[in-house]
């Protein structure tokens, strides 16, 4: 006979299924993680199904619990993430948990937060309930690696997109970069948008491209829209400045001349920060709630975000384009690397065509 | 019962075979196109293969009815090109034909050679033969594309070939560029030198890279070596220069200064054109029998190359690695585009990884 309690196995196919319901707020739960639970009854039938749709709202543990009702006596819940133990804008969960009556807690994965890390556990295993940890961990911490890396680092995991010409160019010496690469490829960064907490763009590219920078209504709420300018030296009139379908921020540093906001319409919140340092500014959107942002912006601000350590990905569209150019307009300006060895080399993550153009994604 | 006269579809897999005989002296038959030929005797029994392996060896029909003998009789000989009717440095195989007795020839495409071009079909329709044209036409002339377009344009196939970073970089500031991408890539590009007839660089890659510019072995017979060169402002001592391995052609223009000659090792051939155009030299390789031709050179040369419509393809492989530089050295000078729309628009043709590099290929 199987041990339910040893064999991990067992509670695979159960776990995929929630990460699977986890998956489905994928994008809306920030800055809270990605979590799916379902509830089993005595004898193994499924009697409960939830995943946490966005901070303020159920536990995907409480929601499958509700479902299950007095179903999940001496039961079994399969959770992606460890339960919480605290009292965040919910109860915590180990104590409903407890309450329900089950007998069997399956766990993906220890919950990152110092709050519970661990604690979640302890607090179910002193209540006598039998606890399985991490089963598919490795796959519950793929579908939570930007809030994983939010809480260890203090900072939003950073995705650098960028499009260009087959001979690398992101735009002919006049400036003109529109449009690079095809409806397809720009679809597809409307989807990576509809992914992330905030889109950012230097002043640089508000003034030469006014750009909406929104998901194009892909996701419910659309990402936050932060321009980070060191002078403030932008133009009174700017889609970005309408914040009717999206928020707008505008973050700047101490050389930032505040006069601009005087005639700018009161949409968009003001943001002044210490320094020019990216870091800093990711700092402020991870507090805001932001796991993960967007660079979207010029090669100035592109490099020193890489040089920052703010970026964990990027995501290269490559157009079948020949632009040519010396002086055409590049995405990346100078690290004043002397030797290819130490020039930042990159992990493959995916490649995929998009229409005419491909996209290539890869993690630093 | 089939009429074979009538019905293509019963000759596909003996044409499939033929192309595959064709292709097996892929990359050693310029200025020939690749052939392939099979015959049936008279109940359609296979009794001989052969394909041409290369110019002043034996046409592909030769082969195969020498292999199938007096069994060819009331046969089919089933050939990848219209069978020539000339005597070039072999004799005409539209007499061979005849000769042997069979009753049916089935094509797969008509020889654009203008000494044959329908004249070889017409001979053997005259003497009785039952022709069969047009079997797998495409694929016909998709294996001579290169022999097809020089004999139509008078110049060969045209690849251009450059090795970039993900920021479209192909060295640094200081003008390092060993190496961008991987060992795959660069196994891959002496496979891509292995296919073709010449491989050309300009005067700065000698300077710069030093090369050595051969198939590393993976080709019987190494690519000719062009140095194209505007000035002769050359090293005295490059490996190019060492003709044991491959041969070498130093091609100048008008201003080049013949004086450098005189302390050059005798090996390398020499070849004085009226202008700069690429164009001039194509035209003398293609005399030289080049069907298909490689430029692994600098953003000069490879700008003038596509603006003299010297390039019909391009293999960029792209490195996951980041260099950056505003004036880092890119894969293409200036072409002047004022507008996107303008540019130069490429066909996919194929995609592929190589180790951790990608090579897109793309028709322009």
């Amino acid at each position: 006979m199987i041990d339910f309690s040893v064999d991990k196995k067992i509670w695979v196919p159960w776990m995929r299924r929630s990460i699977q319901l986890a998956l489905l707020a994928e994008g809306r739960t920030s800055p809270n993680p990605l979590v799916g639970a379902i509830v089993l009854d005595s004898i193994g039938r499924l009697v409960g199904e939830g995943y946490h749709t966005g901070a303020g709202n159920a536990h995907a543990e409480i929601e499958a619990l509700n479902q299950a009702g007095e179903k999940s006596i001496d039961g079994t819940i399969v959770v992606t993430l460890e339960p919480c133990c605290h009292q965040g804008l919910t109860p915590p969960c180990t104590e409903a948990i407890i309450k329900a009556g089950l007998k069997r807690v399956v766990i993906g994965m220890v919950d990152p937060d110092p709050r519970v890390s661990g604690n979640g556990i302890s607090r179910l295993k002193d209540s006598g309930l039998d606890v399985i940890e991490g089963v598919l961990k490795k796959e519950c911490e793929e579908i939570n690696r930007e809030f994983i890396f939010r809480v260890r680092n203090g900072r939003p995991w950073g995705i650098l997109k960028w499009a260009m010409s087959l001979d690398g160019r992101i735009g002919l010496l006049n400036g003109s970069s529109k449009w690079i690469t095809g409806v397809t490829a720009r679809d597809s960064v409307h989807q990576i948008r509809s992914r992330c907490d905030a889109v950012i763009v230097g002043g640089g590219t508000v003034r030469a491209d006014n750009p909406l920078l929104t998901s194009r209504g892909k996701s419910e709420i659309e990402p936050l829209r932060v321009v980070f300018s060191r002078t403030l030296d932008l133009p009174l009139s700017a889609k970005l400045w309408d914040t009717k379908i999206a928020k707008t921020l505008i973050a700047y540093g101490p050389e930032g001349d505040e006069a601009f906001f005087s005639d700018l319409p009161s949409g968009p919140e003001r943001l002044r920060l210490n320094s020019d340092d990216p870091s800093e500014l990711l700092i402020s959107l991870s507090e805001k709630g932001c796991n993960k942002i967007l660079w979207e912006c010029g090669p100035l601000l592109a490099t020193s975000a890489i040089e920052a350590e703010c970026v964990q990905e990027v995501a290269v569209f490559i157009a079948p384009k020949l632009l040519g150019g010396i002086s055409s307009m590049s995405p990346l300006n100078n690290f004043g690397f002397e030797s290819i060895n130490s020039t930042y080399k990159l992990q493959h993550s995916l490649l995929e065509r998009k229409g005419e153009d491909l996209c290539w994604s890869l993690l630093i």
